[in-house]
This record gives structure tokens, C-alpha cells and sequence, in this order.
């Protein structure tokens, strides 16, 4: 893949007062000192690099005329993208913030505390109400779907001409994967795939626009029913992640930007800060009613997500996930006319597992799959990312995405069809007729094709059969023949324009081969070893396999454990997923990071690449900034906000010393939301009159604005305005975090990171502003193969 | 209880330069500038807590003489001590620091990773072997022990003269007692009870001395081993806690301080970052030896202790719980003689519970017992506090608390005695003999005392004989008795000078109470409620129980989850865990909190109080602060380390400006430990002549030292050395965090915590040093019945 598009690089930033997206160069109209990038700091990996971005530069030039062609091939791993802005984080504490606090009262205050937790229990709630009737508008429809299909195939087999049969399953599928495309493609692009990269994001810190507003919420739970019920190999459970954040996302708010409707109500929680705390409890509460797992979501948020740690958060996130579980199950006894049954925790059910004893002679065999998680979870990662390459590159207008989807949807059918057809794996009908919708096909009566089983099934029943039924139902070849064919199907169809999850198909293909395992084991050994289920063996495969993908630990563990049903199994699934990920890690990433990645997000990681000491905030810092006067002209503001070409988000606000000439100080940060804000309400200052405010802005105000604050072009400030001024003092951050110039990467990383922050001024040993870090000069460092790297900026 | 020591109070130590601790008031020799404390912050309180300060003041003159004498009733929980210094979470980045890190290759860094994973593999390795000490010893003495009571009560049953019986028995329990309570009381105090207040105070970041020293875990082992044998109403488990944490701090290191042997091995882990990292390992290896419970472990460690968390820290804190829990099985298994039977994971074992349809109708009966976790867990903690207040003023001598050790092991012996004496509970002996010791006493042949099989076994068998013994095996007389007197008994051993743990007591209680409740339940409801197996009231009552004493949710939910072994369980445990915290808090803390806080310790907690925001940087810092120029005369040096009355820990370096009229700017903050290896390795410049540095220091100088600094008095200076200058530049953290005066009291303490600071400089806008905020400036505000108020700091 060459990558042709204008890259910003760092050191052209310097010279060019290049675009960092957030409070980054611009040459300051109000006589602000400039701090030229020292360019002396001791990196060795820089001389090299210049010369490809002097390169680049040269070839950006000639491509600038193309851009509007290509601009829609702007990925690679090696960019990160300027589009995306930070989230707050850290409570912005000026004046009118700190007079409310100061106002409240200790019972203020407990009564906050019961209101989150009356928001979680709510956002537990919808949550568990959603993942209801997903599950069955689902059942119902993939009911009849099943049952139209199977009627026609019966009627077929014996008079031939199963073609026609072919072609209404393949219909039938491309119709609702053709629906469930369209809308994620037309309406809300960003509710494609299962969300879970996004929710990272969201809960790392960066803005990504849209994830969380209802449209996203409809549309993705509208197309992960239609693509489930469409046969296509995903699940409903990943998005349920991302569905429970869009509903804690709206519910805390009190209101619905998207229905223009207030509620008055939960105003305190408008801001980043509070937002994200409950954003982690519906993707946990979310986790807690795909899987039954309260536990699971908890750990999920934390691993996922979390720097930030709170005890009392994580209580209330755990409250949430056990009352989503606990309504899903209520109200899907009733549905199962078995009202008051608590045994449907989660909307995927592994059955219950004879629990028997333990030995260590058990784990034995186990440590034979160990690997294979890894290297299978590998490969289905590796063909993913290079499909995902491929569709940036060629498949990104709705049009062809639409037909990509009803194509794989096509395929999928006629795979299934004819592994059926040609499958001679028959299999006696049980005498309870655990199957949902037997294919008998060319088998004798009483018998029903095994093959069948497991395409011919919403993915989660034929989990479930793998897992439970009886040894001998399935023979090695149908088993190895449905891995090898489900495992291209489910990562053809990762990356579609519909909403889908990867959870059930990576836990359908390691529990065949998992299953293909013990029976393989088990005929070599031949009198049978002591794990002679190999309901087992597709278990602990599709643990490794799932893991070997998605690369969690422990959180998966929990979420397995409790999905199970079983503690005895934990040790052994432990295993396997610590190994999945140690052998995984080796080759490539986990699905979601390769998919942010692929991105260019500004995703921090947990700490700051280790081979990194040799940098300061002095060089990765960007500079010179932008900064306003405590007291600044009107027009000043109008004019720095409207700079298209740096679109600064934060500007250190600085004093002037006494007598002119003396250095100007830092004393504040104040953000461009804010300052929009303070325009719109006109809080001007005429010069040389008296004091002309209209009104004293509130912190309501603020919250008002929240999060869609206008962008300036919508805000007409008069050329006897633009002479006004506006005093900053009581709405700027006066104590914003600061750091010394030569402050190391991973120390200015931790502050960063730890608090959440979106601007750390850098300052020299006078206090006087010497550069910003944002997020994406942090981001920008990673470790490559070659020690660290730095990645290119883009205006993407 | 009066409290009679001296007080150093907020507004004297500003104008004596009283005491902090940490890098406090001292006049500055060299020139400094002082900063007053600016007493017009507006903190409401202040008025009336100055008088009474005023009043203490009075009393404190002339109470100086007793001190001697009442030196060892300090403790009030309203008091702060000065005696605990902190922990540097962060690391200290100065230049030797960096050069090291900047020299380290990436493979060096991989290295260190694996370093990292095999130092976790062998915490839990080593956790588990000594939990598996532990077990067998007890098992083997209290086997004997029970075995001779046994045999000499039925001797005598026939022929009379059981007293002699009971004086055997309280003859036997008092030695165990007796000396499990002379080694803690005389070689080390510390290793009192169960060891988990004093681990949540290091990972919080407070230094409590000796905590985590070789001597310790002898001790602790050794005394858990005697109180448990000894028959006390305690457990084993907790101990197994403050185990792991030293078998970590130990191993981590490399070497061995107490027995002078250094193994050259993992030198960079010598330091209180990283060996917190692996003390988390510790303990939750250590909850996981003890109850089988890898995952709870590692949620107990970060429930309990982490401000920080880091995936891969997380990861190797569940992979040193992993092994601890297979050592511990896999050792057991072969003590057992049924080598390879992974079924005893843990020191104690809930045994099976059958899994059975969850119904909704099942839980309603839960409800009922929702509230009496809380409501018996607070009264417990409520005794317990009460009792702590008498033990500290009236026994504090060695002689006086192995008195109290041997007078409760005796009145245990006795109350068990009687109560099985007077017992009529007969029950016949199960086909399968179940019961390790019965007891025939004046039961018919082939039957025995139940009563015995609650007070005359380990108590945990009798946890599990509560759980899992048929129904019908204890009548409701003899369960009300065992849980009233088992209650008392257990409140009063707690606070014993012996090792010893409090969950195995607890969840003794809650499930007598438990099963109760259940027979009662039956027997009202006639035809018997649908949970007809009273053992499962006896788990959620011993669920409950705990969960009011130790007010732990979600790790303890894991925890109970991974001992029961089964899922099913899970949401009833969650319900009654959680509703025993919110009961619970309202009447009184959890029990650690109220150790740690009748300790006096400096603790912080998840965030500052709420109405905090009244305060800012200013008022909450101490001031004026010692600081150090970057190139100090070593007499000075001395001298100010030397200074009894305020022994500071971190002093701010600052440079002097040019012409020397300029104010001096920080430019770096040094520790006392640092400043004594400068000194003892004479790293002098002397003046008027070329350099005299004997040698080049390194890194490895500091962590040779780390972490037992010699005192400045061990080290001897000349009076020409006296003269000497000291180069301070190269070994001062050259960008310490600052915060502006203004800053917030929640912000500092935001900062303050997430990075695990121990000193922070507050400057003002010109970058001058004016005050120190320290832990205990942090630690002092709480939240009281009236609103903010402020601990007194006390030097116990």
C-alpha cells in the first residue's frame, strides 16, 4: 500500500505553523514571545526520517491536485489521524465550577451520589431491555426464516430440484443482510462491526464522532438483527457492548440532543469527566447481558478501558452490569413462558457443564491446544487486516459496500448449502429432539443431517451443540470441513458495513476444532482418556480461540467462567487464553487494536514506549502556541478561532508582566468550547466604558452547549464587537497541570494518561509557555520493529 | 477515652516550625526566602478548632513530663501520626535514572518483562508452598491435639471426671497460644493479626516498618499456625495475605537484608515503584492460595490497593495467582496421596454445592437475610473498635497481651467445652463417617454430639460441615448458642497479639446464623420453601456476615464464587455482599478501616472529601519548606538531616538567579535517603580546588542502600568535609510535579494520588518554591458528622 496523501510531519509543523489539531502553532497577534522547537535534543532515529518526510513533502506537492480523488485512502497504520479530537477528562476548574462546588452542600453531594447510582441502575436496565428484544425479534425472525427454508428443502428432497431451495435461502439471507447493510452504509457508518474499537477509544479519551447518540444506538441494534437473522457468520453480542455505552452515554445526560427533548435532569453529569464513568458502565452492563457475566463486564471496562480507578465507580459499574443481567433474564422467562426462571443470564447460554473433578491428567491434552488459539487467532487477524487494507482501498462507497455485504451473504448461504447437500454425516434423531430445525435431506427417517446442525442454526444454538451434544454426533470430517469453511466466512465478514459482532463466530470455530480435537484424541488414545466429552475439548477451543483474537485475559476468563456456569473450568481456560494471547501477541496484534490502528487514532497506551527516556517534553512537545491575553480583543479570539488551518482546541491564557517588557506568564488554559461559549452570550467588555456583560454567565450555560457546542462560523460577532474585550479570568482553568521542558516522555506520559488530560502546558523555569503536549504528540511515539518510532500526522 | 499526648497542630506548626515528617518548616540556612502561611484562606472550621488546638496546647506543656510513662496511648482516631513516612510511588527521575534507562537496549527492556513474569511466577510458587505449610502443620498438630482430647473425654465419659478432660484441653490450647503470642508480642509485633490493614497501607503508599521483612513472615507463619492449633476463633487465610506480600517484597529484590546475602539478582527492582507492583502480586497470590481463588485474588489487589493499574501489570498479578493456586493443589494433592487432584485449590474449601435451577422465587427468601449481614457485621466492628480502644490503653505490654492470648484460648476451651457438656444434640453418624473427630460424649452408641462438630474441629471443616451436612444435623438450639458465643468470641479474638485471621470466624458465624435461619424458615413454612437445603442459607449467611465485617463487594463476590465453585451462586452472593456494605456503612466503617485508622496511619482514600473545594494548595500545604541550593555546603547538609525535631524527607532544590537578588527558582527535589548515600560515599566538591569525587556514583550505590538508609547519625563528617561543597545536580529529580498556589484541595489530591506521589512543591507564578504538600496534608481533612474537619497530627 503506498500511502499518498499530504503528511504534516514533525518538524515541518515547526516551520510551517503545521496543523496538530489541538492548540498547536500559529503565530500569536498579540505579541506573545515565540519559542522556537529546539531541534538539538538528542534523537537518533531522527536524521533518517527527515529525509523520507523531505521526500514525502516533495511528493505531497504534486499530489495536492488529487487530493479530492483519493482523498477517501488516507489509512495506514504508520498515520495517525488529525481528525480526531480529545475528550476532557480533567474537570475544567475555573471560578464558576469551583463556586458551585463550594456551594453544595454535604447532602448535595450524597445526593449526587445517589442519582449516579439511580443512573446506573436505569442504564443497567435499558441496557438489559435492549439485549431483550434484540434476542427476540432475532429468535422470532430467524424462526420463520428457518422454518420457510426448511419446509421448502423438505419439499425438494424428494422431488428434486433443491436449487430452487438454494436460491430462497440465498434470497432470503441477501434481503436482510441487504437491510441491515443499507443503513448501517447510509444512515450511521459508524455503527458498523461490533463497536468495541470505538468504546476503547471513547474511554481512552478520544473524541470519535457520533459513537455515542441514538441514531448510532437504533441503527446498530436494527442491522445486528438484520445481519444475525441474515446468516451471516456474527454474533449479537459485541454490539451489545457498544449498545449499553450509547445508552449510558444518553440516559446520564437527561436529555436527547438527537429528540431535542430536556429533561431537566442529571445536569451536573454534562461533562467528559462524569460521562465516561457511566459510558463504562453500559459497555460493562453491556458485556453483563451478552454473556450473563456481571463480573466479566466489570473486568471487560477495566481492562479495556480504564486508567482511571475508583472504588466507588467500579461498585456502581458492577451495580449496572447485575441489574442488566437480572433484567434480561426476567423478561426473557417471560417470554420463554417460564416467568421467575433465572437461568437465562446472558443472551448467549453455554448450557451447563457436569461439573467433575479436576486432575491434572486432564490438563494434560489441554496443553496440547494451548498453541493453537494463538496461531489460528493470529492468521484470522492477519487475513483480516490485509481485507481491511483492501476495503479502504477499494470498497468504501456505500454502493459497493452494500453489494459486498449481500455477496457474503450469498456465499455464506451457498456454502452452507452445500456442505449440507454433499454432507453423508447422518445422524440419529435424539429422542428428545434437542435440535431446533432438523434437516433429515437425503438421510434415512429418523435421522438428521449433522452438517446441519451447525450451519443450519442461529450461531449461538450450534455453539451450544457443540459444546453439549452427545459424543458421536459429529463426525471428524464434517467437523473439520465447517472449521476450515466458517473460519474464511467469519473473517470475510469482520470489517462489513453491517453491525455484527466477532464473540460467537470465533467461539463457534474453536469449538469445532476444539470438539475435532477430543475426537481425534480420543480415537488415538483409543480406549479414551479421562476427558472423554469432547463437549470439553470444543469449550477450551473456543476459549483459545477467542482469546487468540481478541486478546483479553482476564476479563475473558470471568466472562467464559460465568458464561460456563462453572468454576472447575477456570484454570484450564486461564491457560489457554494466557497462552492464545503470549503466542498471539508474537505475530500480531489483537482484532481491535489492528482496527483502531488502521484507524490512526490517538490511542494512548498504558504506559509510554519503553525505549523512550531519550525524549522530552521539549521535543515532543508542539510549539510555539497560541496563547491569549487574560484580557484579549474580541476579534483576536473571533480571528484565532476561525483559523481553519489549525483548528486549536486549548490556548494557554497568559499574564503580562507589570511594566510591558517584562515575560508574560502562564495563568490559566482555556478551551475553544468555552471561549465559543463566551461569544455566543456576547460576555464582552467595552473598552473605556463601564463594564457591558449582559448577563453572568452560568456554568448551565456551559452545560447547555454540551457536547455539541456550535462551531464559529455560526457565531456573528460585528466588526464594534470585534473591538470589545473579554475577560477570561473567571472561565479559564487558572491551575491548569504543567510540566518543565525537561520533563522525560514517560513521566509527561504518566501525568497524561493517569489524569486524562487533553492539554499539558510545557513551561521553562519562568513559568512562561513554551509549548503544548496533546494527545497526538504522545500517541505519535510507538515501538516498531526497528526500537521507537514515530508516527506521521495527517490531516486525514 | 481522654487523649493525652502532645499535639502538633496545623496552625503551631507554621510558626514553630513543628513537625511533619516529610521535608517540613526549618529555617533555611542559606539565604532562602520564606513564604508564610497565608492564615486567610477561607476554611470555616477553623475558628473553633484553633481554641481547642489553643486548649490541647496548655495541656501538652505540661503533660511532656508524663510521656515517658503514657508514650503508648497516643492512639484516638481523631489524631494523624507523624511516625509513618511514605512510599516514593514515583519513580525518582533524575539523571543517573535516566542514563541508565536511555543505555538500556529494547531487548534490555524485554528482559526486564521477563524478569518481571518469572519474579511473579516464584511469588506465587513460594505463596503456595508456604500456604501448603501452613495447612499440613495445622492439620497434623490440630489432628493430634484433637485426637489425645478425644480419646482422654472418652476415657472419662464412662468413669466420670471430665473436668479433667477440660483441663486437658485448655492446658493444650493455652501452650499453642501461649507461644504463637510470645513470638509476635516479643520479636515482632507486627505480625498481629491478620496482616491485611498493615498491605493496604503499603499499597497505599504508607511505609509501615518491618511490615514486609523475613522476620515477619517466620513470625507470622509460625504464630498462625500456633493460634489456629490452639483452638481460637480465627483463620488461617488472612495471615496467608501479609505472607504473599513478603514473599514478594523479598523475592522481588534479589537478596536478603536479614540474613546479608544478595543474590546480585533483579538490582533494578530495587526500588518502592516496582516493588509495590510485585508486593500487589503478593497479595493476591496470597488470596488466591487461600481460597482457591485466582481472580478474586487479583481484584482483592486492586479493590484494596491500587490507585494505579496497568494491563500488564494486572496480568502478571493473575499469573502469580494462577501458580500459587496450582503449587498449593498440586502439593496438597500429593499429601493427600491422590497426587494429580486438582481439586483442593485452595487452604480452604466451600466443598460442592449442587447446581440447581436459579429461580426468582428462590431469592426472595434471601431478602430476608439481606439486611442482617450489615446489621451483625457493624455490631461486630462496632465491639471489635471498642474493644481495640481498651486494648491500646491498658494492654500494651508483651506480658499483658500474651496474658489476654492464653485467657481467651483458655475461655474458648471452656465455652466449647460446656457447650458440648450440656448439649443434648445427638445425631447418629452418617454411613460414610463424615465427621473427623465425633464426639459420642452421652449420646447413644452410633451416634454423636452435634454440638462438637461446630466447637470440637478446625473451624474450617465446621464451615463446611455447615454448609454441606444433612439436613436436620443441627437442631436451631444449638446453632442459636454456637453463633451467639462463636460471635463473641470471635470479636474478642480479633486485636489478639497473635497472627491471625478474621474470615474464617466470620464466615463461621454467617453460615450458623445462616442455616438458622434456613431450618427456621422450613419450619414456619411448613411444607419446607423450594431452597429446602438449609446449607444454602449457610452459604449466603456466611457471605453475608463477611461481606458486613470486611465490606469488600466485588473481589469478595469472586472470591465466594470461586470457593463455592459454582456460578449459580453468584447473584444472590452479589445481592447480599452489596447490601451489607450500604447497611454496614451506615452504622460504622469496615473492620481494616478501623484498624488502620485507630492506627493513626496517614491514609488516603479514593478521593479527596467532597466539599472539599473550599481549600486550595495554599492552605494545605506546609510551610515555610527547607529547600537546598543545587550546589550546598555539606555542613548544611548535615546539619538539616541532622535536625531531630523535624527530620524532613524530600527537600526542594533551587538555583539562585544571576545576580543573586533574584528570587530562586526550583529546579529539582532531592530525598533524605539519597542526600545519606551523597554523604556517606563523600561525593564532595571541594571548594578552590579541582574536583575531588573519589569515585563516579551510581545507580547501583542508591540501590545497594535501598531500602535501609542508615541514619545521618551512623555517618561521620570532618569538620573539613563539613566545608566541602556537594554537587546536587546530577542526582536530584530535575522536574518534580508542581501545582500553582491556587490549585484545590481535590485537584492536589487528584495529582497527589493517581501518580503515588510523596512530595509535591507548590510554586508560585514565578516558579519559586512556597510550600510542600505531603501525604499527611492530604490525609489530615476528612469527612465528619459536621462536615469537613481535620485531623490533629500527633507525634506517637
Amino acid at each position: 500500500m503506498a500511502n499518498i496523501t499530504k503528511k504534516v510531519s514533525w518538524s515541518s509543523r515547526a516551520d510551517e505553523s503545521g496543523a496538530t489539531g489541538e492548540g498547536t502553532p500559529l503565530l500569536n497577534g498579540s505579541g506573545q514571545p515565540r519559542y522556537c522547537r529546539q531541534l538539538s535534543g538528542g534523537s537518533i532515529f531522527q536524521v533518517g526520517r527527515l529525509s523520507t518526510v523531505d521526500l514525502e513533502e516533495e511528493i505531497s506537492a504534486e499530489e495536492d491536485s488529487l487530493r479530492g480523488r483519493l482523498k477517501e485512502i488516507p489509512h495506514n497504520e504508520k498515520l495517525l489521524s488529525l481528525k480526531f479530537e480529545s475528550l476532557d477528562y480533567d474537570n475544567i476548574e475555573n471560578q464558576l465550577f469551583l463556586e458551585e462546588e463550594r456551594r453544595m452542600s454535604y447532602m448535595g453531594f450524597r445526593c449526587l451520589e445517589i442519582s449516579r447510582w439511580v443512573v446506573c441502575g436505569l442504564i443497567g436496565f435499558l441496557t438489559g431491555l435492549i439485549a431483550c428484544f434484540i434476542d427476540i425479534v432475532v429468535e422470532e425472525l430467524a424462526g420463520i426464516k428457518y422454518r420457510v427454508v426448511k419446509e421448502n428443502i423438505e419439499k425438494f428432497t424428494e422431488v428434486g430440484g433443491l436449487s430452487i431451495s438454494l436460491i430462497l435461502w440465498v434470497v432470503l439471507n441477501s434481503i436482510f443482510v441487504m437491510v441491515g447493510a443499507i443503513i448501517v452504509a447510509c444512515f450511521e457508518p459508524i455503527a458498523a462491526g461490533s463497536g468495541i474499537p470505538q468504546i476503547k477509544c471513547y474511554l481512552n479519551g478520544v473524541k470519535i464522532p457520533r459513537v455515542v447518540r441514538l441514531k448510532t444506538l437504533v441503527v446498530k441494534v436494527a442491522g445486528v438483527i438484520c445481519s444475525v437473522v441474515g446468516g451471516l457468520a456474527v454474533g449479537k453480542e459485541g454490539p451489545m457492548i457498544h449498545s449499553g455505552a450509547v445508552v449510558a452515554a444518553g440516559v446520564s445526560q437527561g436529555r436527547s440532543t438527537s429528540l431535542k427533548k430536556d429533561f431537566k435532569m442529571f445536569e451536573y453529569f454534562r461533562r467528559d469527566t462524569e460521562k465516561r464513568d457511566f459510558v463504562s458502565a453500559g459497555a460493562a452492563a453491556g458485556v453483563s447481558a451478552a454473556f450473563g457475566a456481571p463480573v466479566g463486564g466489570v473486568l471487560f471496562s477495566l481492562e479495556e478501558g480504564a486508567s482511571f480507578w475508583n472504588q466507588m465507580l467500579t461498585w456502581r459499574i458492577f451495580f449496572a452490569s447485575m441489574i442488566s443481567t437480572f433484567t434480561l433474564n426476567f423478561f426473557l422467562s417471560i417470554y420463554h413462558k417460564n416467568a421467575g426462571d433465572l437461568s437465562n443470564p446472558g443472551l448467549i447460554n453455554f448450557g451447563r457443564f457436569e461439573s467433575d473433578r479436576n486432575s491434572i491428567s486432564d490438563s494434560v491434552p489441554v496443553f496440547n491446544i494451548l498453541c493453537a488459539g494463538g496461531l489460528l487467532g493470529a492468521l484470522f487477524n492477519k487475513l483480516n487486516y490485509w481485507l481491511t487494507i483492501f476495503r479502504i482501498s477499494y470498497v468504501h462507497r456505500p454502493g459497493l459496500q452494500v453489494m459486498e455485504a449481500m455477496l457474503v451473504a450469498a456465499v455464506t448461504a451457498t456454502v452452507s448449502f452445500t456442505m449440507i447437500y454433499f454432507s453423508d454425516d447422518c445422524q440419529p434423531l435424539g429422542p428428545d429432539h434437542t435440535e431446533e430445525y432438523p434437516l433429515q435431506l437425503f438421510c434415512a427417517d429418523g435421522e438428521y443431517n449433522s452438517m446441519a446442525t451447525t450451519f443450519f442454526n442461529t450461531p449461538e444454538r450450534s455453539v451450544r451443540s457443540l459444546f453439549h451434544n452427545q459424543p458421536g454426533t459429529y463426525n471428524p470430517l464434517t467437523l473439520g470441513l465447517f472449521t476450515v469453511t466458517y473460519f474464511f466466512l467469519a473473517c470475510w465478514t469482520y470489517g462489513l458495513t453491517v453491525s455484527a459482532g466477532v464473540f460467537i463466530p470465533s467461539l463457534l470455530i474453536g469449538a469445532a476444532w476444539g470438539r475435532l480435537f477430543g475426537i481425534l484424541l480420543a480415537s488415538i488414545t483409543a480406549t479414551g482418556s479421562i476427558w472423554t466429552d469432547s463437549g470439553k475439548y470444543a469449550l477450551i477451543g473456543a476459549a483459545a480461540q477467542l482469546g487468540g483474537i481478541v486478546r483479553m485475559t482476564l476479563s475473558l476468563t470471568v466472562i467464559m467462567v460465568e458464561a460456563t456456569g462453572n468454576v472447575t473450568y477456570g484454570l484450564p481456560i486461564m491457560l489457554v487464553l494466557m497462552t492464545a494471547k503470549i503466542v498471539g501477541d508474537y505475530f500480531v496484534e489483537g482484532l481491535y487494536d489492528i482496527h483502531i490502528k488502521l484507524q490512526s487514532v490517538p490511542f494512548l497506551h498504558w504506559d509510554a514506549p519503553a525505549t523512550s527516556h531519550w525524549l522530552t517534553a521539549r521535543e515532543v512537545m508542539s510549539s510555539p502556541v497560541t496563547c491569549l491575553n487574560r484580557i484579549e480583543k474580541v476579534g483576536t479570539i473571533v480571528d484565532i478561532l476561525s483559523n481553519t488551518s489549525t483548528n486549536h482546541n486549548g490556548f494557554p491564557v497568559v499574564i503580562q508582566g507589570a511594566d510591558g517588557d517584562e515575560p508574560s506568564k502562564l495563568c490559566g488554559l482555556i478551551l475553544r468550547s468555552q471561549l465559543i461559549v463566551l461569544l455566543k452570550h456576547k460576555v464582552f467588555v467595552e473598552l473605556a466604558r463601564s463594564r457591558l456583560t449582559l448577563r453572568k454567565l452560568q456554568l448551565k450555560d456551559f452545560r447547555d452547549a454540551y457536547p455539541r457546542f456550535p462551531p464559529i462560523q455560526s457565531i456573528h460577532v460585528s466588526q464594534d464587537e470585534r473591538e470589545c474585550m473579554m475577560d477570561l479570568t473567571e472561565f479559564m482553568n487558572a491551575t491548569p497541570y504543567t510540566v518543565p521542558q525537561d520533563t522525560s516522555l514517560p513521566r509527561v506520559f504518566k501525568l497524561f494518561r493517569a489524569l486524562g488530560l487533553r492539554h499539558l502546558v510545557v513551561v521553562d523555569d519562568e513559568n512562561r509557555v513554551v509549548g503544548l503536549v496533546t494527545r497526538k504528540d504522545l500517541a505519535r511515539y510507538h515501538l516498531g520493529k526497528h526500537g521507537l518510532e514515530e508516527l506521521q500526522l495527517a490531516q486525514t
